[in-house]
C-alpha cells in the first residue's frame, strides 16, 4: 500500500518538492498529491513586470499539468481551509485529504502592521491576478487623466522599500515614459514616490550598491522619502508620519509580510509574524509527519543571528531538502540538516539595469547584473522542465 | 492678396473640405487653416471597436500631417473658444484668427435630457480618448471582480439602441468570451443590457433589418430592454422609469446627440437641439461667409419632412461640397443646392455580423455586409489619402 504525501501549494518551495520525490520514489512506494488554487504555478519573483504592464500575464504563468505529466503526480486545483495534524486530515473547499506525510507550502500573507485603511485602500504584488487589477487600473489612470486633469491619478506611490517596492519602482520608472506617450501626457505630469519606514532602502544589501541603485532610480524620477513611515491611508490620500499628505490614487504595499494564517490557525509553532517554526529537518515542531517549507517557515541563520529572507531562492532549496527527507522517510536512509547555499541576490532597476551580490565577495550593476538575473529565472524554468515560452 | 479661409474641425466634414477646395484653389488664391484639438483625425464611426478592447486605439487615429502635406493646408492645434461671425474672428485657447470665409465642422455634443446624475456616471464614445477610458475600465473591472465577486463589476449597459448603441453593444457580445477567457471567468457571469426609451431599436431600419439584428444579439447574449427610459443614474445603479434598478459599474451613453455649444453661443441660428439652420448651401442664417456642416448643422429630408440624422456619411458629402462653394466664392461661378446622396446605412454587430440598407431597395445582413462595412471605411481612407496601416 503506497504512503500518501499530500503538499500544499505548488508554488517554488511545493513544486520542487514533489518533483524531487518524483525523481526517485516510484508509485508503488507513494502517492503524491499536489494541491494549488489555481491550475498555474506563477513566477511571483516576476509579478513586479505584470504590474508595471512591461510584460504580459502569460509570461510569469507556468501550466502545472505539462510540468507533471507522466511523473505519477495528482493535481488538485482546490483552496486549503484547514489542516489538523492531530487527525492527519486537510480540508479543501471541495474535499477532505487525509495524509501519511504533509508538505505545508502556502508561502506568506502581507502584513499590514495595524495602519488604518492600509488594507482597504492599496494594492500587493502577490498574484497574477492582483498584478492584472495593478495593471489595468493604471492604464485605466492615465486614460482617466484627460477628463479630470486630476494629477493624484498620475501620482503612482509604493510603500516599502525592500527587494519587492524597489525592483516594483524600477519597472514604474521604465513604464511611465511608454504610458505618457500611449496617451499623449508629458512626463513631467507624472509623480512616483518610494515610502520606507527603515532608515534606508535595500536592507541587506551592500551600501555601495544601495547608492547605485537610488542613483538609478532617481536618474529616471523616483522619490524616495526614507525613514518615513505610512501612518493612515484614505481613498486618494496617504499621509506619512511626517505629517506629508501624498494626494495619489495607486498605493502599492510591498512594505511587510507574515506568516499564513492556515498554518498559525492548525496550532503550530510560529514566531510572533506567523511563521512557522521548524527544526533543522524543516519539520513542524512536534510532528514527524509533517514539513513546513517556504515562505510558510522561518529559520535562522546562524552566522548573523537573524531569519532568513522569504526567498524563491530558498524555498526551491528547501523542496529539494524535503524531496529527498520523504524519500528518506519512506525507504529509510539518513538525512542531512538543511543548509540554504547563498548563491546571491539580484534586484532588477527596471528593464535594463539591475544590482547584484554574488556570493560573499563579488558585486555586479547594470546591464550585466541584468542579465544574471534573467539567467537565474530560465535556470529555474529549465530545472522544472517548464517549456520556455517566448513573453 | 490671398483669401483666409479658417476651418474648424478636422473630422470628416472638415478635413474633406479642406483637401477638396485645395484640389482647385491656388496658393495665390487662397490661404487655407484646418483648426483641431488633436494632430489626428478620428474615425468616430469605429469608435465602438475600441472602446470594447477588439481594436487598438491606432486603427482609429489618421495624423492629420501625411495627409495634408504639400497641400499649402497649415493645421493649428489648438481649441476654438469662441466664434464672432460679426467682427468675423475666431477665438483659439492659444490665439485669435481672423478669417475671410468660416466653415464650422465642430461635430457634435452628448445630450443627455435632464436625466439626473446620466452625465456624471455614464461613458461616452465620442473620441479616441473616450474609447481608451472605457476600454481600461472594463480591463479593471474584470481584474477587479477576482476579489470582490461583485456582479456589478461584470454588467454592462449601453444606453441608447440607435446606430451606436447597437454597434457597440454588438462589439460587447463579441468581445466577452475573450476577456472572460483572459480572465479566467465564466462567461455566464456577465450581464449585457442594452435599455432603450424608444419602443424599438435602431429607428430608421427596416423591420426586417431591425429583428434581425435583434436575434443575432440575444443569441450571444444581449438582453434588450425597450420602451424603458432611464430615469436617473447613481454610482453603481441605472434606476429605470419601469422602477427596475440595474447595478452596474458601466453605463455607456449614446442615446442623444445634440449641437455644438459654440455654434449655439457664437448668436446662430439653431434648432431646438443646438444644431445651426443653414440654407441650401450650407451657408448660416445671415452670413454668407460662414458655412456650418457635419454633426454641428441640421438639414431636411424633404421626402420625409424629417431632418437626416447626424452621420459620417453626410459630413463627407458637405465636405466635398463646400470645397466647392468656396472655390465659387473666390473664383465665381455657380453653386448647386446641396442633396445628400444616401449610399445606405450599415450597422456592424459585432466582428462578423451586419446589417445594411443599400441604396432604397437593397438590403443585406451577416458576414458580406459587415466586409461592405469595412470596404466604405477603406474607401473613405483612400479618399482622403490616408495610408492604410494594418491595424
Amino acid at each position: 500500500m503506497p504512503k500518501r504525501v499530500v503538499i500544499l501549494g505548488a508554488g517554488y518551495a511545493g513544486l520542487v518538492t514533489a518533483l524531487e520525490l518524483r525523481k526517485n520514489a516510484t508509485p508503488e512506494d507513494t502517492e503524491v498529491i499536489l494541491v494549488n488554487k489555481h491550475n498555474y504555478h506563477q513566477l511571483v519573483t516576476q509579478l513586479h513586470e505584470l504590474g508595471a504592464g512591461a510584460k504580459s500575464d502569460t509570461s510569469a504563468r507556468i501550466m502545472i499539468e505539462p510540468v507533471i505529466r507522466n511523473k505519477y503526480i495528482t493535481l488538485i486545483k482546490d483552496h486549503v481551509e484547514s489542516i489538523d495534524p492531530k487527525e492527519k486530515r486537510v480540508r479543501l473547499s471541495q474535499q477532505e485529504l487525509s495524509y501519511d506525510y504533509l508538505v505545508v507550502a502556502l508561502g506568506s500573507e502581507t502584513e499590514y502592521f495595524g495602519i488604518p485603511g492600509l488594507k482597504e485602500h492599496s494594492f500587493i504584488l502577490k498574484s497574477i491576478n492582483q498584478a492584472r487589477l495593478l495593471r489595468t487600473h493604471i492604464e485605466r489612470c492615465f486614460a482617466e487623466y484627460h477628463y479630470t486633469r486630476d494629477e493624484s491619478l498620475l501620482t503612482f506611490v509604493v510603500g516599502g522599500a525592500g527587494f519587492s517596492g524597489i525592483e516594483l519602482v524600477g519597472e514604474f520608472a521604465d513604464r511611465m515614459p511608454v504610458l505618457c506617450e500611449e496617451n499623449n501626457i508629458p512626463l513631467d505630469k507624472v509623480k512616483l514616490f518610494n515610502v520606507e519606514a527603515a532608515p534606508s532602502i535595500l536592507p541587506g544589501f551592500d551600501k555601495e550598491l544601495v547608492e547605485r541603485a537610488e542613483k538609478s532610480l532617481t536618474e529616471r524620477g523616483v522619490k524616495f522619502l526614507v525613514g518615513v513611515p505610512i501612518v493612515q491611508v484614505e481613498p486618494g490620500k496617504v499621509h506619512l508620519k511626517n505629517g506629508d499628505v501624498i494626494a495619489t490614487q495607486t498605493l502599492v504595499w510591498t512594505g511587510g509580510v507574515r506568516g499564513n494564517q492556515i498554518v498559525i490557525d492548525a496550532g503550530f509553532e510560529t514566531e510572533p509574524r506567523g511563521r512557522a517554526k521548524v527544526n533543522e529537518y524543516l519539520q513542524a515542531l512536534g510532528y514527524e509527519d509533517v514539513y513546513i517549507i517556504g515562505d510558510s517557515c522561518f529559520i535562522i541563520n546562524e552566522e548573523t543571528g537573524r531569519p532568513y529572507p522569504p526567498t524563491a531562492q530558498i524555498a526551491g532549496q528547501m523542496g529539494t531538502a524535503v524531496g529527498k527527507y520523504l524519500f528518506a522517510d519512506l525507504r529509510g536512509g539518513t538525512k542531512e540538516p538543511f543548509k540554504p547555499q547563498i548563491m546571491g541576490s539580484i534586484a532588477s532597476l527596471g528593464r535594463k539595469d539591475a544590482i547584484a551580490k554574488i556570493g560573499k565577495n563579488y558585486q555586479a550593476t547594470g546591464r550585466f547584473a541584468y542579465i544574471v538575473k534573467d539567467m537565474s529565472k530560465l535556470r529555474y524554468l529549465a530545472k522544472i522542465g517548464a517549456v520556455i515560452k517566448k513573453a
